[in-house]
């Protein structure tokens, strides 16, 4: 039987008044009981009665969250959380798969469907920021993600260079001193941040950079890690710690390395990006970067709201919170996460 | 820059013409040609001009796949097959994940969005037969999975009675004697099907149901495959083998044994059920029951596009190929794919 308002205010421990301020997005609830009431919700599934609120606002009550891969575990567990907090909300999320394709990309900004959609969340990868401000079409739209964003639209991404700085510190912290990096751009440019976090703490250990112990790779996938590490082990002095630029790449590096008889973290030390669940569960488990999603889908839906609401107030611009997983492939020892 | 049809040609090795009909469906190509191509177009992310076919045939131009969870990697694989395997016939999809959720479901069959959307591929998860034969709309819909489905739709699923047997079937013929199942149905039918097969590959090699090995678990996450391999691992008489009724609790039971000095598959033989990318990579990689995605999503598309140009012939019924993908946690060494 679906949830009501009543079993969400019970779990939460709060009122149903106060329950009803958190789904109609009220402004004067403090963020512990908006926190506590979301987590209710999400526990209970519960659905507010979309219609009825979404007619008194004169909304469609559709978002549309357009990325580049579905199959990418950080953007399906992004698009999960931005769905769970949107139904929070009183929001159904169509999802777009855009393939990082161009013409699909430009479907998106050309609102071919704004007359059933209220707002779109847009992760672009092939489009540059150019086009981007240039769309004919007044759809509000949020910008996510490391590529170049154009001024004039509310931009929200976790600070890569700072935290492929942090990374890579991490490694050093251990005491490596060959310290690879796999994901080096190659034909788009999400990588350069990272690569750029990694070149300052190498500069800031004063450490030099070897351009033979950073790979560049065709896509950000498990192959490819596996892959690159693969070379990497193959060189006559091989690294003794890697930063994979995504989890999915640290994922790979490991199984090269298992396959290898090499040692994690003994022998390679192994840090990723994204925070995804798989990492957790891998053997070993896989250090990395984890960005607060369920903060940047909040913050992501929050400005699109208020822009649909009709706020022409200048643009934001939003740095998400991360933090360093410290994990089995770089410490030896299981997170308490 | 996007591929055009000749980059497509000249991939695929065949002429432009030939290309042009797998595009748009042309019933006089030989399924080698089409797979040759569908590659080709895969390859290079060539997407037709959608508009110029779509405004010919009288369509939208957009399909909806309504599944779950988008953050399961089965249904986001899928999701990215579906969204590939459309464009390369000129639909764009739209992704919605229901959360399994009544409400959410109910806007599914209400075709709210049917205005912009030619068709929809739904894999419900909380709603009976009964109410999806009562929905009032005529968007034309196909089924996926192996929930009830209710006459009158065509309907695609992997025979999981089938499957579950030939997954257990392979872990006795390693030897082992006490084969385990987490999955055991809770609250929602999904399992029942693999446990059936579970239950009839028992009884063929003359060996009893032990309830005490059959696990239920409230989803079907990697925490629940974790827990549950925790509390088999307990019993006086732990299992010599376990069947996971999908690909995530397969995950998290192989790092249960891990963490508890327990050695797959010497000890414990592991498989799991869904052929998800992250078993190929796990260590130890993980022998699962893998689904012709491809074949599932063409189906799929092929079916419902059929619906849309107006085929009022009688609902089919589809079985999907699936094949057991033998890896190290049941036979100790790494497949060949």
């Amino acid at each position: 039987m679906a949830a009501r308002l009543r079993d969400v205010a019970e779990r939460a421990g709060v009122s149903v008044k106060t329950v009803s301020n958190v789904v109609n997005n009220h402004p004067h609830v403090t963020e512990a009981t908006r926190a506590k009431v979301s987590a209710a919700i999400e526990e209970l599934r519960y659905r507010p009665n979309l219609s009825a609120r979404n007619l008194k606002h004169g909304r469609a009550g559709f978002l549309a969250l357009a990325v580049p891969a579905m199959d990418s575990p950080y953007f399906a567990e992004l698009a999960a959380k931005v769905t769970s907090e949107a139904a929070a909300m009183g929001f159904i999320v169509l999802l777009d798969a855009t393939g990082g394709d161009e013409h699909a990309e430009r479907v998106v900004l050309e609102g071919m469907r704004s007359h059933v959609i209220d707002g779109v969340i847009f992760s672009p990868l092939a489009l540059s920021a150019d086009e981007i401000a240039g769309r004919d079409d007044d759809l509000p739209m949020v910008l996510l993600g490391e590529r170049p964003t154009p001024t004039g639209y509310d931009h929200i991404a976790v600070d890569s260079v700072a935290a492929g700085r942090a990374a890579t510190e991490h490694l050093l912290a251990l005491g490596r001193r060959r310290v690879a990096a796999i994901g080096r751009e190659t034909v788009r440019g999400t990588a350069s941040e990272r690569l750029r976090g990694y070149r300052q703490a190498l500069r800031a250990a004063d450490l030099a950079y070897d351009p033979e112990l950073v790979v560049g790779v065709p896509h950000f996938e498990r192959g490819d890690g596996y892959a690159a590490m693969q070379q990497l082990l193959a060189l006559p002095s091989p690294p003794d710690a890697v930063f994979c630029f995504n989890d999915l790449m640290a994922v790979g590096a490991v199984r090269a390395c298992a396959e290898a008889g090499v040692r994690v973290p003994e022998d390679v030390a192994v840090i990723g990006f994204d925070g995804i669940a798989e990492t957790r569960y891998a053997n070993p488990s896989i250090s990395t970067i984890s960005p607060d999603l369920t903060h940047l889908a909040r913050r992501a839906l929050e400005m699109l709201v208020s822009r649909i609401d009709g706020d022409t107030s200048p643009s934001q611009e939003v740095a998400v919170p991360w933090t360093l997983v410290a994990r089995e492939s770089t410490t030896g020892r299981a997170a308490q996460t």
